[in-house]
């Protein structure tokens, strides 16, 4: 648990490069040009929504700031506003709902990279949260994140009959996905089986619990503050689910391949820490058959939403078939 | 901030002895069976909110259950029941307002206690959070409970016209007063003022950010949420605004005096920090009377609630008065 390990990963790892798009090309829509535009408009009202201080508090917006903008792909709040749109709403008043997901994705990164958790010295390139300022400063970065992502569902901008309702709703979709029985459940899983031997059930339970339901949450959330149809919700749902599986899946076999790509030396670090990977229990050919498939069933979940839902399409391919 | 000390507070801070209830021998109203009745209601709650759990997040539900557990006095959650109370409501239907309080409470404690903030080994004369379990495991407790905080916001049962608006207000409210601009901020502020020379105004900011906005918090909520009239939940708020404040200079007067009497040699744990204090900028019966006058101006503000505010009142004289 706390073996010094170092992250391999890209300055930046936004979607635009030619790795995230070639599963792409053919298609009409240009999933490159969408997410510069959405990135754009994410970063704007995070920029707004952040600003720097500079009173006693002003170390630890810094250090918030610090881990908010450096070059994360904005996934979450980028499926949120796509989810949005499938379901014929332009998102524009969900940005909050958007802003939440990245807040609550960037405190757990905060605190996995803690020295008593994953003890890592960088991120994306660029030192961690508690190298960049200290441990204290980095655990109420990530405590002052996670209250602050309640803080902007309260004001989403909703409207129509039921909007209140469908705001609390969402808000407590939030609270399980990020949670005992979400994400921190499966952060404290992860922990207790490392090194150990660990069937594929505990595996999938691990994988979407720590990664797959915050990215679930935000396809449903996206659909439920639009005002969708039930049927609407319902397939975003799946699609959510089945994509936050895959985009961890994808995530293990990145951490043998892109290492091994890369560094042309080393094994990944998930080996190194002994933790359970998909590519460890059935294979590498096998997990990716696995993501291929889990991939086919969300997409074939957005099938009744039409052209609308083409950005999700897109991203589908993204999530299972990127190099970074 | 990593220097070793431990805390001399009494193996459980519960207000039911003498100490809690002298000041209010000679009304009518009887603090220590009210308190008594009132606890056993929160616990039994929080008993069934949180129940132990035998698979993967078990030691995650078992650290959180250690800390929630382990004879806190339920301050916060017993405010919010009284200014329901105090506002003509039974409270009854706010239970789970009450609980969000006391989670949000106990995680602050759970992640101040760390070795990388307070470094506490005990409290209330239990092994704190990461010494029964471990580091990771105590920063993912806080990170559960916080968020558990929000999910049993979105439980609380409201009725009548805008009941939602109300519970959202509510849950904005938390959120202000525990995150960056509110109780984070505020540990933030300590910790970058510690072994600093630090004037009034910035002290006063310390302990309104620290203590004081959830404490103020948890009284105006219990007024909204049990549908007061504006002039209520403005009562509500003078009074825990002040007495928010007096509870933190009654902390700082019982870190000096408490620790003298008990311990008969050694000087407060803030002073061997370097914290700054009431007594230590004001003197020891300045600071008693600044808490007086604050518990004073509370009083007042409760004067139109008539006798229902009985129960408020007799725990401003335990806050300010208190021996533990």
């Amino acid at each position: 648990m706390t073996k010094k390990t170092t992250k391999t990963i890209s300055k930046t790892s936004r979607i635009s490069g030619s790795a995230g798009i070639r599963a792409n090309q053919a298609g009409a829509f240009n999933l490159s040009s969408y997410l510069k535009k959405k990135q754009k408009e994410i970063d704007r009202a995070m920029t707004r929504a952040l600003p720097a201080k500079h009173d006693l508090i002003g170390q630890l917006v810094a250090a918030m700031r610090h881990s908010m903008f450096s070059g994360g792909k904005r996934l979450r709040p980028l499926l949120v506003l796509a989810a949005a749109e499938a379901c014929g709403k332009p998102g524009t008043g969900l940005m909050n709902a958007a802003l939440a997901m990245e807040c609550i994705h960037t405190y757990s990164l905060i605190h996995d990279d803690l020295p008593a958790m994953d003890n890592d010295d960088l991120r994306r390139g660029q030192p961690t949260c508690h190298i960049a300022f200290d441990e204290a400063t980095a655990i109420l970065a990530g405590d002052a994140l996670l209250t602050y992502a309640f803080e902007l569902m309260t004001k989403v901008k909703t409207n129509g009959s039921g909007a209140q309702k469908r705001l609390l709703e969402a808000i407590e979709l939030l609270t399980r996905a990020a949670g005992m029985n979400g994400m921190v459940g499966g952060q404290m899983a992860d922990l207790v089986c490392e090194k150990k031997a660990v069937d594929l059930p505990t595996l999938e339970y691990i994988h979407t619990h720590k990664t797959g339901h915050l990215i679930a949450a935000a396809c449903r959330m996206g659909a439920l503050l639009s005002g969708a149809t039930g049927k609407q919700v319902k397939a975003l749902t799946i699609y959510g689910e089945t994509m936050g599986l895959a985009f961890q899946i994808a995530d293990d076999i990145l951490n043998v391949v892109g290492d091994h790509a890369k560094m042309g030396k080393q094994a990944g670090t998930d080996e190194a820490r002994g933790k359970a990977t998909y590519p460890a229990l059935m294979g590498l050919n096998a997990s990716r058959d696995h993501a291929q498939a889990l991939m086919r069933k969300g997409l074939a979940a957005l099938q009744p939403l039409g052209p609308k839902a083409e950005p999700l399409r897109a991203l589908a391919h993204y999530i299972v078939e990127r190099e970074v």
